[in-house]
Protein backbone atom coordinates (compact mmCIF):
# COMPACT_ATOMS: atom_id res chain seq x y z
CA UNK A 1 0.00 0.00 0.00
CA UNK A 2 1.93 3.30 -1.33
CA UNK A 3 1.76 6.32 0.84
CA UNK A 4 5.35 7.45 -0.48
CA UNK A 5 6.34 8.39 -4.48
CA UNK A 6 10.01 9.28 -5.20
CA UNK A 7 10.08 11.05 -8.59
CA UNK A 8 13.16 12.11 -10.87
CA UNK A 9 13.01 14.86 -13.10
CA UNK A 10 14.72 17.49 -15.24
CA UNK A 11 13.47 20.83 -15.93
CA UNK A 12 12.93 21.69 -19.39
CA UNK A 13 13.54 24.84 -21.54
CA UNK A 14 9.87 25.83 -21.76
CA UNK A 15 9.39 25.09 -17.63
CA UNK A 16 11.71 28.27 -17.55
CA UNK A 17 11.26 32.10 -17.25
CA UNK A 18 12.65 35.32 -18.75
CA UNK A 19 14.40 35.55 -15.11
CA UNK A 20 16.23 32.12 -16.24
CA UNK A 21 14.45 29.91 -13.76
CA UNK A 22 11.81 27.61 -13.26
CA UNK A 23 8.53 29.66 -13.29
CA UNK A 24 7.01 28.95 -9.89
CA UNK A 25 3.81 27.70 -11.71
CA UNK A 26 5.39 24.64 -12.39
CA UNK A 27 6.15 23.38 -9.14
CA UNK A 28 2.22 22.32 -8.54
CA UNK A 29 2.51 20.42 -11.78
CA UNK A 30 6.03 18.53 -11.00
CA UNK A 31 3.65 17.48 -7.27
CA UNK A 32 0.68 16.76 -9.20
CA UNK A 33 3.21 14.50 -11.65
CA UNK A 34 4.80 12.62 -8.61
CA UNK A 35 1.04 12.17 -7.44
CA UNK A 36 -0.18 10.52 -10.45
CA UNK A 37 2.44 8.29 -10.56
CA UNK A 38 2.05 7.09 -7.13
CA UNK A 39 -1.25 6.73 -7.72
CA UNK A 40 -0.37 4.09 -10.97
CA UNK A 41 1.83 2.62 -8.79
CA UNK A 42 -0.75 1.91 -7.39
CA UNK A 43 -2.89 0.55 -9.81
CA UNK A 44 -4.80 3.53 -9.91
CA UNK A 45 -5.83 6.19 -11.74
CA UNK A 46 -6.71 9.89 -11.17
CA UNK A 47 -9.05 9.86 -13.82
CA UNK A 48 -9.98 6.16 -14.84
CA UNK A 49 -13.58 7.75 -16.52
CA UNK A 50 -15.70 6.13 -13.85
CA UNK A 51 -17.54 9.70 -13.13
CA UNK A 52 -15.26 10.27 -10.06
CA UNK A 53 -12.72 13.51 -9.98
CA UNK A 54 -10.01 15.18 -7.70
CA UNK A 55 -9.78 18.38 -7.70
CA UNK A 56 -7.58 20.44 -5.67
CA UNK A 57 -9.39 22.41 -2.76
CA UNK A 58 -5.70 23.81 -1.41
CA UNK A 59 -1.89 24.17 -2.91
CA UNK A 60 0.38 25.63 -1.38
CA UNK A 61 4.34 26.04 -1.85
CA UNK A 62 7.72 27.84 -0.26
CA UNK A 63 10.27 28.42 -2.22
CA UNK A 64 14.07 28.28 -1.09
CA UNK A 65 16.28 27.91 -4.12
CA UNK A 66 15.93 27.97 -7.42
CA UNK A 67 15.71 25.30 -10.15
CA UNK A 68 17.20 26.10 -13.35
CA UNK A 69 17.32 24.53 -17.13
CA UNK A 70 18.43 21.30 -17.27
CA UNK A 71 18.74 20.58 -13.37
CA UNK A 72 18.07 17.14 -12.40
CA UNK A 73 16.12 17.02 -9.17
CA UNK A 74 13.47 15.05 -6.74
CA UNK A 75 10.17 15.27 -5.70
CA UNK A 76 9.86 12.91 -2.40
CA UNK A 77 5.79 12.82 -2.26
CA UNK A 78 3.84 12.00 1.14
CA UNK A 79 0.21 11.11 1.89
CA UNK A 80 0.32 13.22 4.96
CA UNK A 81 -3.42 13.14 5.76
CA UNK A 82 -6.85 11.52 4.82
CA UNK A 83 -10.08 11.54 6.32
CA UNK A 84 -13.44 10.60 4.20
CA UNK A 85 -13.87 12.67 1.42
CA UNK A 86 -10.32 14.57 1.29
CA UNK A 87 -6.43 13.17 0.75
CA UNK A 88 -3.12 15.98 1.94
CA UNK A 89 0.00 15.45 0.09
CA UNK A 90 3.24 17.11 1.19
CA UNK A 91 6.00 16.97 -1.38
CA UNK A 92 9.48 18.19 -0.78
CA UNK A 93 11.36 19.20 -4.12
CA UNK A 94 15.34 18.74 -3.71
CA UNK A 95 18.35 18.94 -5.97
CA UNK A 96 21.37 17.03 -4.66
CA UNK A 97 20.06 16.85 -1.25
CA UNK A 98 19.33 20.45 -0.91
CA UNK A 99 15.86 21.46 -0.32
CA UNK A 100 14.45 23.58 -3.20
CA UNK A 101 10.98 24.13 -2.03
CA UNK A 102 7.82 22.36 -0.47
CA UNK A 103 4.51 22.04 -1.42
CA UNK A 104 1.08 20.88 -0.11
CA UNK A 105 -1.91 19.75 -1.84
CA UNK A 106 -5.27 18.90 -0.69
CA UNK A 107 -7.75 17.25 -3.16
CA UNK A 108 -11.38 15.86 -2.56
CA UNK A 109 -12.72 12.93 -4.22
CA UNK A 110 -16.25 14.28 -6.24
CA UNK A 111 -18.25 12.90 -8.64
CA UNK A 112 -18.64 14.22 -12.39
CA UNK A 113 -21.35 14.05 -14.54
CA UNK A 114 -21.57 15.93 -17.86
CA UNK A 115 -23.36 19.54 -17.89
CA UNK A 116 -23.67 19.02 -13.71
CA UNK A 117 -21.78 20.50 -11.00
CA UNK A 118 -19.08 18.62 -9.05
CA UNK A 119 -20.60 16.64 -5.91
CA UNK A 120 -18.20 16.14 -3.15
CA UNK A 121 -18.41 12.17 -2.51
CA UNK A 122 -16.63 9.55 0.18
CA UNK A 123 -13.97 8.21 -1.05
CA UNK A 124 -14.49 4.89 -2.90
CA UNK A 125 -13.20 1.99 -0.62
CA UNK A 126 -11.47 0.39 -3.02
CA UNK A 127 -9.12 3.18 -3.66
CA UNK A 128 -9.41 4.19 0.09
CA UNK A 129 -7.46 0.84 0.64
CA UNK A 130 -5.11 1.23 -1.63
CA UNK A 131 -3.35 4.57 -0.40
CA UNK A 132 -2.58 5.00 3.53
CA UNK A 133 -0.82 8.20 5.51
CA UNK A 134 2.81 7.83 5.44
CA UNK A 135 3.95 6.33 8.82
CA UNK A 136 5.31 9.20 11.32
CA UNK A 137 2.80 11.86 9.94
CA UNK B 1 -20.74 36.41 -41.19
CA UNK B 2 -17.22 36.74 -39.69
CA UNK B 3 -14.62 36.07 -41.52
CA UNK B 4 -11.57 37.54 -39.67
CA UNK B 5 -10.62 38.94 -36.23
CA UNK B 6 -8.30 41.32 -35.10
CA UNK B 7 -6.89 40.35 -31.24
CA UNK B 8 -5.06 42.92 -28.83
CA UNK B 9 -2.64 41.13 -26.62
CA UNK B 10 -0.05 41.54 -24.12
CA UNK B 11 2.48 39.31 -23.51
CA UNK B 12 2.35 37.91 -19.97
CA UNK B 13 5.91 37.13 -17.77
CA UNK B 14 5.18 33.48 -17.64
CA UNK B 15 5.22 33.28 -21.63
CA UNK B 16 8.91 34.07 -21.58
CA UNK B 17 11.78 31.73 -21.29
CA UNK B 18 15.16 32.03 -20.21
CA UNK B 19 16.43 33.16 -23.92
CA UNK B 20 14.06 36.33 -22.18
CA UNK B 21 11.61 35.97 -25.38
CA UNK B 22 7.95 34.38 -25.70
CA UNK B 23 8.57 30.26 -25.73
CA UNK B 24 7.53 29.61 -29.46
CA UNK B 25 5.01 27.27 -28.61
CA UNK B 26 2.98 30.12 -27.05
CA UNK B 27 2.03 31.89 -30.35
CA UNK B 28 0.17 28.56 -31.70
CA UNK B 29 -2.19 29.48 -28.03
CA UNK B 30 -2.37 32.99 -29.35
CA UNK B 31 -3.78 31.91 -32.96
CA UNK B 32 -6.47 29.52 -31.20
CA UNK B 33 -7.26 32.63 -28.56
CA UNK B 34 -7.99 34.63 -31.77
CA UNK B 35 -9.65 31.54 -33.26
CA UNK B 36 -12.19 31.31 -30.36
CA UNK B 37 -12.90 35.02 -30.18
CA UNK B 38 -13.86 35.20 -33.78
CA UNK B 39 -16.21 32.50 -32.80
CA UNK B 40 -17.38 33.98 -29.75
CA UNK B 41 -17.87 36.83 -31.78
CA UNK B 42 -20.21 34.89 -34.36
CA UNK B 43 -22.48 33.70 -31.72
CA UNK B 44 -20.24 30.16 -31.69
CA UNK B 45 -18.45 28.01 -29.30
CA UNK B 46 -15.89 25.79 -30.58
CA UNK B 47 -16.78 23.68 -27.56
CA UNK B 48 -20.80 23.73 -26.96
CA UNK B 49 -21.36 20.42 -25.18
CA UNK B 50 -23.29 19.25 -28.08
CA UNK B 51 -20.79 16.47 -29.11
CA UNK B 52 -18.84 18.16 -31.88
CA UNK B 53 -15.16 18.56 -31.41
CA UNK B 54 -12.82 21.04 -33.47
CA UNK B 55 -9.17 19.57 -33.17
CA UNK B 56 -6.05 20.75 -35.52
CA UNK B 57 -4.86 18.57 -38.05
CA UNK B 58 -2.59 20.99 -38.58
CA UNK B 59 -0.12 23.79 -37.50
CA UNK B 60 2.49 26.09 -38.59
CA UNK B 61 4.60 28.85 -38.13
CA UNK B 62 7.61 31.41 -39.12
CA UNK B 63 8.81 33.43 -36.74
CA UNK B 64 10.13 36.49 -38.28
CA UNK B 65 11.09 38.32 -34.79
CA UNK B 66 10.52 37.43 -31.02
CA UNK B 67 8.27 39.12 -28.81
CA UNK B 68 9.32 40.36 -25.23
CA UNK B 69 8.09 40.50 -21.53
CA UNK B 70 4.70 43.45 -21.75
CA UNK B 71 5.17 43.39 -25.53
CA UNK B 72 1.50 44.66 -27.00
CA UNK B 73 0.74 42.67 -30.24
CA UNK B 74 -2.19 42.12 -32.66
CA UNK B 75 -3.52 39.25 -34.32
CA UNK B 76 -5.21 39.04 -37.61
CA UNK B 77 -6.49 35.76 -37.83
CA UNK B 78 -8.60 34.79 -41.27
CA UNK B 79 -10.26 31.94 -42.16
CA UNK B 80 -8.10 31.17 -45.47
CA UNK B 81 -9.89 28.10 -46.71
CA UNK B 82 -12.91 25.59 -45.91
CA UNK B 83 -14.93 22.56 -47.30
CA UNK B 84 -17.10 20.28 -45.79
CA UNK B 85 -14.95 18.71 -42.90
CA UNK B 86 -12.07 21.47 -42.46
CA UNK B 87 -11.35 24.94 -41.72
CA UNK B 88 -7.85 26.86 -42.41
CA UNK B 89 -7.03 29.76 -40.81
CA UNK B 90 -3.99 32.26 -41.08
CA UNK B 91 -3.14 34.33 -38.21
CA UNK B 92 -0.15 37.19 -38.94
CA UNK B 93 1.70 38.69 -35.32
CA UNK B 94 2.46 41.63 -35.67
CA UNK B 95 3.60 44.75 -33.10
CA UNK B 96 3.62 48.18 -33.66
CA UNK B 97 2.93 47.37 -37.41
CA UNK B 98 5.94 45.07 -37.95
CA UNK B 99 5.79 41.74 -38.82
CA UNK B 100 6.31 39.26 -35.62
CA UNK B 101 5.18 35.92 -36.89
CA UNK B 102 2.89 33.59 -39.44
CA UNK B 103 0.79 31.04 -38.67
CA UNK B 104 -1.26 28.56 -40.18
CA UNK B 105 -3.63 26.10 -38.53
CA UNK B 106 -6.17 23.60 -40.10
CA UNK B 107 -8.57 22.43 -37.85
CA UNK B 108 -12.00 19.55 -38.91
CA UNK B 109 -15.10 18.66 -37.68
CA UNK B 110 -15.38 15.82 -35.45
CA UNK B 111 -18.14 13.92 -33.36
CA UNK B 112 -16.97 12.83 -29.96
CA UNK B 113 -18.71 10.59 -27.81
CA UNK B 114 -17.07 9.30 -23.80
CA UNK B 115 -15.48 6.29 -24.87
CA UNK B 116 -14.96 6.16 -28.20
CA UNK B 117 -12.62 7.62 -31.18
CA UNK B 118 -13.34 11.34 -32.83
CA UNK B 119 -15.15 10.84 -35.84
CA UNK B 120 -14.81 12.90 -38.45
CA UNK B 121 -17.88 14.25 -39.98
CA UNK B 122 -19.02 17.19 -41.87
CA UNK B 123 -19.31 20.41 -40.50
CA UNK B 124 -22.90 21.28 -39.12
CA UNK B 125 -25.04 23.59 -41.51
CA UNK B 126 -25.66 26.43 -38.83
CA UNK B 127 -21.80 26.57 -38.45
CA UNK B 128 -21.20 26.74 -41.66
CA UNK B 129 -23.51 29.09 -43.04
CA UNK B 130 -21.85 31.82 -40.35
CA UNK B 131 -18.21 31.39 -41.15
CA UNK B 132 -16.58 32.19 -44.62
CA UNK B 133 -13.98 32.51 -46.37
CA UNK B 134 -12.03 35.93 -46.39
CA UNK B 135 -12.61 37.76 -49.20
CA UNK B 136 -9.20 37.83 -51.52
CA UNK B 137 -8.35 34.34 -50.12
CA UNK C 1 -0.33 55.12 -4.84
CA UNK C 2 -1.65 52.32 -6.31
CA UNK C 3 -2.65 49.42 -3.31
CA UNK C 4 -4.90 46.94 -5.46
CA UNK C 5 -5.98 46.15 -8.93
CA UNK C 6 -8.82 44.64 -10.44
CA UNK C 7 -7.98 42.35 -13.91
CA UNK C 8 -10.75 40.88 -15.88
CA UNK C 9 -9.92 37.91 -18.08
CA UNK C 10 -11.78 35.15 -19.79
CA UNK C 11 -10.93 31.20 -19.59
CA UNK C 12 -8.90 30.06 -22.43
CA UNK C 13 -9.38 26.62 -23.92
CA UNK C 14 -5.84 25.75 -23.14
CA UNK C 15 -6.34 26.60 -19.39
CA UNK C 16 -8.30 23.63 -18.99
CA UNK C 17 -7.83 19.97 -18.24
CA UNK C 18 -9.64 16.81 -19.39
CA UNK C 19 -11.86 17.12 -16.51
CA UNK C 20 -13.16 20.11 -18.07
CA UNK C 21 -11.99 23.21 -15.54
CA UNK C 22 -9.47 24.73 -15.25
CA UNK C 23 -6.00 23.38 -14.25
CA UNK C 24 -5.23 24.49 -11.11
CA UNK C 25 -2.02 25.69 -11.79
CA UNK C 26 -3.30 28.83 -13.74
CA UNK C 27 -4.81 30.09 -11.12
CA UNK C 28 -1.26 31.19 -10.04
CA UNK C 29 -0.81 32.83 -12.99
CA UNK C 30 -4.08 34.95 -13.00
CA UNK C 31 -2.49 36.08 -10.02
CA UNK C 32 1.15 36.59 -11.22
CA UNK C 33 -1.02 38.92 -14.53
CA UNK C 34 -2.99 41.02 -11.55
CA UNK C 35 0.50 41.87 -9.93
CA UNK C 36 2.01 43.01 -12.92
CA UNK C 37 -0.75 44.78 -14.11
CA UNK C 38 -0.59 46.69 -10.90
CA UNK C 39 3.10 47.55 -11.48
CA UNK C 40 2.16 48.92 -14.95
CA UNK C 41 -0.39 51.32 -13.56
CA UNK C 42 2.01 52.43 -11.28
CA UNK C 43 4.37 53.60 -14.36
CA UNK C 44 6.50 49.69 -12.56
CA UNK C 45 8.14 47.26 -14.76
CA UNK C 46 8.45 43.94 -12.33
CA UNK C 47 11.48 42.88 -14.77
CA UNK C 48 13.23 46.37 -16.32
CA UNK C 49 16.29 45.25 -16.75
CA UNK C 50 17.94 47.20 -13.93
CA UNK C 51 19.15 43.58 -12.08
CA UNK C 52 16.52 43.43 -9.53
CA UNK C 53 14.09 40.56 -9.55
CA UNK C 54 11.16 39.13 -7.73
CA UNK C 55 11.09 35.60 -6.87
CA UNK C 56 7.88 34.24 -5.42
CA UNK C 57 9.01 32.93 -1.82
CA UNK C 58 5.32 31.38 -0.50
CA UNK C 59 2.17 31.18 -3.00
CA UNK C 60 -1.15 29.38 -2.00
CA UNK C 61 -4.52 28.84 -3.17
CA UNK C 62 -7.74 27.48 -1.63
CA UNK C 63 -10.33 26.56 -4.46
CA UNK C 64 -14.05 26.93 -3.83
CA UNK C 65 -15.86 26.55 -7.06
CA UNK C 66 -14.22 25.27 -10.55
CA UNK C 67 -13.60 27.67 -13.72
CA UNK C 68 -15.20 26.78 -17.00
CA UNK C 69 -14.04 27.66 -20.97
CA UNK C 70 -14.91 30.78 -21.35
CA UNK C 71 -16.19 31.84 -18.01
CA UNK C 72 -15.29 35.47 -17.35
CA UNK C 73 -13.62 35.99 -14.03
CA UNK C 74 -12.14 38.62 -12.14
CA UNK C 75 -8.83 39.09 -9.84
CA UNK C 76 -9.38 41.21 -7.29
CA UNK C 77 -5.55 41.69 -6.07
CA UNK C 78 -4.32 43.62 -2.82
CA UNK C 79 -0.88 44.42 -1.19
CA UNK C 80 -2.04 43.29 2.13
CA UNK C 81 1.61 43.29 3.60
CA UNK C 82 5.03 44.75 3.41
CA UNK C 83 8.71 44.84 4.77
CA UNK C 84 12.14 45.64 3.80
CA UNK C 85 12.13 42.85 1.58
CA UNK C 86 9.11 41.30 0.71
CA UNK C 87 5.43 42.22 -0.95
CA UNK C 88 2.29 39.94 0.05
CA UNK C 89 -0.47 40.05 -2.45
CA UNK C 90 -3.93 38.68 -1.58
CA UNK C 91 -5.81 38.05 -4.94
CA UNK C 92 -9.80 36.88 -4.69
CA UNK C 93 -10.92 35.37 -8.17
CA UNK C 94 -15.03 35.35 -8.61
CA UNK C 95 -17.18 34.99 -11.34
CA UNK C 96 -20.86 36.70 -11.65
CA UNK C 97 -20.06 37.90 -7.46
CA UNK C 98 -19.21 34.67 -5.85
CA UNK C 99 -16.17 33.48 -5.25
CA UNK C 100 -14.34 30.90 -6.84
CA UNK C 101 -10.54 30.99 -5.20
CA UNK C 102 -8.35 32.72 -2.66
CA UNK C 103 -4.54 33.09 -3.50
CA UNK C 104 -1.61 34.52 -1.66
CA UNK C 105 1.31 35.13 -2.89
CA UNK C 106 4.85 36.54 -0.90
CA UNK C 107 7.63 37.97 -3.25
CA UNK C 108 11.20 39.09 -2.29
CA UNK C 109 13.39 41.66 -4.07
CA UNK C 110 16.41 40.13 -5.03
CA UNK C 111 19.64 41.50 -7.41
CA UNK C 112 20.74 39.28 -9.92
CA UNK C 113 23.63 39.15 -11.51
CA UNK C 114 24.30 36.63 -14.83
CA UNK C 115 26.06 33.30 -13.69
CA UNK C 116 25.39 34.76 -9.67
CA UNK C 117 22.68 33.16 -7.30
CA UNK C 118 20.04 35.94 -6.40
CA UNK C 119 20.80 37.78 -3.14
CA UNK C 120 18.11 39.33 -0.87
CA UNK C 121 18.25 43.03 -1.21
CA UNK C 122 16.09 46.24 0.59
CA UNK C 123 13.41 46.80 -1.89
CA UNK C 124 14.47 50.08 -3.65
CA UNK C 125 13.18 53.47 -2.07
CA UNK C 126 11.76 54.44 -5.29
CA UNK C 127 9.69 51.45 -6.20
CA UNK C 128 8.81 51.09 -2.38
CA UNK C 129 7.15 54.82 -2.17
CA UNK C 130 4.68 53.80 -5.18
CA UNK C 131 3.10 50.76 -3.51
CA UNK C 132 1.53 50.60 -0.51
CA UNK C 133 -0.66 48.23 2.07
CA UNK C 134 -4.03 48.25 1.11
CA UNK C 135 -6.17 50.18 3.89
CA UNK C 136 -7.45 48.08 6.44
CA UNK C 137 -5.30 44.80 6.01
CA UNK D 1 28.44 11.98 -33.93
CA UNK D 2 24.57 12.03 -33.20
CA UNK D 3 22.06 13.03 -35.59
CA UNK D 4 18.84 11.25 -34.06
CA UNK D 5 17.68 10.50 -30.26
CA UNK D 6 14.57 8.62 -29.16
CA UNK D 7 12.54 10.03 -26.62
CA UNK D 8 10.32 8.02 -24.16
CA UNK D 9 7.80 10.14 -22.17
CA UNK D 10 3.98 9.74 -20.63
CA UNK D 11 1.44 12.40 -20.90
CA UNK D 12 0.60 14.67 -18.29
CA UNK D 13 -2.74 15.69 -16.35
CA UNK D 14 -2.18 19.17 -17.31
CA UNK D 15 -1.16 18.75 -21.06
CA UNK D 16 -4.54 17.55 -22.05
CA UNK D 17 -7.67 20.05 -22.73
CA UNK D 18 -11.45 19.58 -22.41
CA UNK D 19 -11.71 17.63 -25.17
CA UNK D 20 -9.86 14.70 -23.49
CA UNK D 21 -6.74 14.81 -25.17
CA UNK D 22 -3.34 16.40 -25.72
CA UNK D 23 -3.61 19.67 -26.27
CA UNK D 24 -1.95 20.70 -30.05
CA UNK D 25 0.65 23.20 -28.49
CA UNK D 26 2.47 20.40 -26.32
CA UNK D 27 3.56 18.55 -29.46
CA UNK D 28 6.24 21.17 -30.10
CA UNK D 29 7.19 21.11 -27.01
CA UNK D 30 7.65 17.81 -27.00
CA UNK D 31 9.68 18.12 -29.97
CA UNK D 32 12.21 20.59 -28.04
CA UNK D 33 12.44 18.30 -25.34
CA UNK D 34 13.61 15.52 -27.68
CA UNK D 35 15.89 17.95 -29.43
CA UNK D 36 17.66 19.13 -26.23
CA UNK D 37 17.75 15.89 -25.12
CA UNK D 38 19.90 14.93 -28.25
CA UNK D 39 22.37 17.64 -27.70
CA UNK D 40 22.86 16.41 -23.73
CA UNK D 41 24.10 13.24 -24.78
CA UNK D 42 26.09 14.86 -27.11
CA UNK D 43 27.64 17.23 -24.54
CA UNK D 44 26.10 20.01 -25.32
CA UNK D 45 23.94 22.49 -24.11
CA UNK D 46 21.29 24.36 -26.14
CA UNK D 47 21.49 27.34 -23.08
CA UNK D 48 25.48 27.17 -22.20
CA UNK D 49 25.69 30.63 -21.13
CA UNK D 50 27.96 31.85 -23.90
CA UNK D 51 25.65 34.33 -25.52
CA UNK D 52 24.44 32.09 -28.38
CA UNK D 53 20.98 31.15 -28.77
CA UNK D 54 18.70 28.55 -30.99
CA UNK D 55 15.53 30.45 -31.61
CA UNK D 56 12.69 28.66 -33.87
CA UNK D 57 12.42 29.83 -37.50
CA UNK D 58 9.66 27.38 -38.62
CA UNK D 59 7.79 24.98 -36.99
CA UNK D 60 4.93 23.07 -38.05
CA UNK D 61 2.96 19.67 -36.86
CA UNK D 62 0.88 17.74 -38.97
CA UNK D 63 -1.60 15.55 -36.69
CA UNK D 64 -2.72 12.31 -37.21
CA UNK D 65 -4.25 10.85 -33.68
CA UNK D 66 -4.89 12.37 -30.22
CA UNK D 67 -2.94 11.10 -27.11
CA UNK D 68 -4.46 11.09 -24.10
CA UNK D 69 -3.56 11.59 -20.42
CA UNK D 70 -1.52 8.35 -19.73
CA UNK D 71 -0.50 7.63 -22.71
CA UNK D 72 3.44 6.41 -23.51
CA UNK D 73 4.49 7.73 -26.62
CA UNK D 74 7.97 7.88 -28.60
CA UNK D 75 9.30 10.87 -30.13
CA UNK D 76 12.32 9.73 -32.63
CA UNK D 77 13.89 13.30 -33.39
CA UNK D 78 16.16 13.65 -36.45
CA UNK D 79 18.33 15.87 -38.25
CA UNK D 80 17.49 16.35 -41.71
CA UNK D 81 19.05 19.39 -42.57
CA UNK D 82 21.89 21.85 -41.75
CA UNK D 83 23.22 24.18 -43.14
CA UNK D 84 25.94 27.02 -42.26
CA UNK D 85 23.22 28.83 -39.89
CA UNK D 86 20.21 26.82 -39.75
CA UNK D 87 19.81 23.50 -38.20
CA UNK D 88 16.64 21.21 -39.09
CA UNK D 89 14.67 18.71 -37.33
CA UNK D 90 11.96 16.08 -37.92
CA UNK D 91 10.46 14.22 -35.33
CA UNK D 92 7.86 11.28 -35.55
CA UNK D 93 5.60 10.77 -32.37
CA UNK D 94 4.09 7.47 -32.01
CA UNK D 95 2.19 5.01 -30.03
CA UNK D 96 2.70 1.46 -29.77
CA UNK D 97 4.13 1.69 -33.23
CA UNK D 98 1.05 3.98 -34.78
CA UNK D 99 2.23 7.35 -35.79
CA UNK D 100 0.46 10.07 -33.63
CA UNK D 101 1.66 12.95 -35.38
CA UNK D 102 4.85 14.23 -37.38
CA UNK D 103 6.52 17.59 -36.88
CA UNK D 104 8.85 19.54 -38.38
CA UNK D 105 11.65 22.62 -36.60
CA UNK D 106 14.16 24.83 -38.02
CA UNK D 107 16.56 26.75 -35.71
CA UNK D 108 18.40 29.17 -36.50
CA UNK D 109 21.95 30.15 -34.51
CA UNK D 110 22.23 33.56 -33.11
CA UNK D 111 24.34 35.81 -30.83
CA UNK D 112 22.60 36.97 -27.89
CA UNK D 113 23.54 40.02 -25.90
CA UNK D 114 21.41 41.68 -22.81
CA UNK D 115 19.99 44.60 -24.32
CA UNK D 116 20.86 44.17 -28.38
CA UNK D 117 18.77 42.46 -30.30
CA UNK D 118 19.59 39.14 -31.57
CA UNK D 119 22.14 38.44 -34.36
CA UNK D 120 22.03 35.88 -37.03
CA UNK D 121 25.38 34.32 -36.81
CA UNK D 122 27.39 31.09 -38.34
CA UNK D 123 27.38 27.59 -36.17
CA UNK D 124 30.19 27.37 -33.78
CA UNK D 125 32.59 24.89 -35.35
CA UNK D 126 32.70 23.05 -32.01
CA UNK D 127 29.31 22.38 -32.12
CA UNK D 128 28.84 22.15 -35.75
CA UNK D 129 31.24 19.08 -35.31
CA UNK D 130 28.92 17.47 -33.03
CA UNK D 131 25.74 17.19 -34.81
CA UNK D 132 25.20 15.87 -38.53
CA UNK D 133 22.33 15.44 -40.61
CA UNK D 134 20.90 11.61 -40.58
CA UNK D 135 22.07 9.40 -43.24
CA UNK D 136 18.80 9.15 -46.11
CA UNK D 137 17.52 12.38 -45.11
Amino acid sequence: MPFEYRLKRRVQFYETDMAGIVHFSWFFRYLEEAEHAMWREAGLSIADGSGIGWPRVEASFEFHRPLRFGDEFDVHLRIVGKDARTIRYEGIVSKDGARVATGKIAVKCVSTKPGEPMKSIDIPAAIDALLQVAPGD
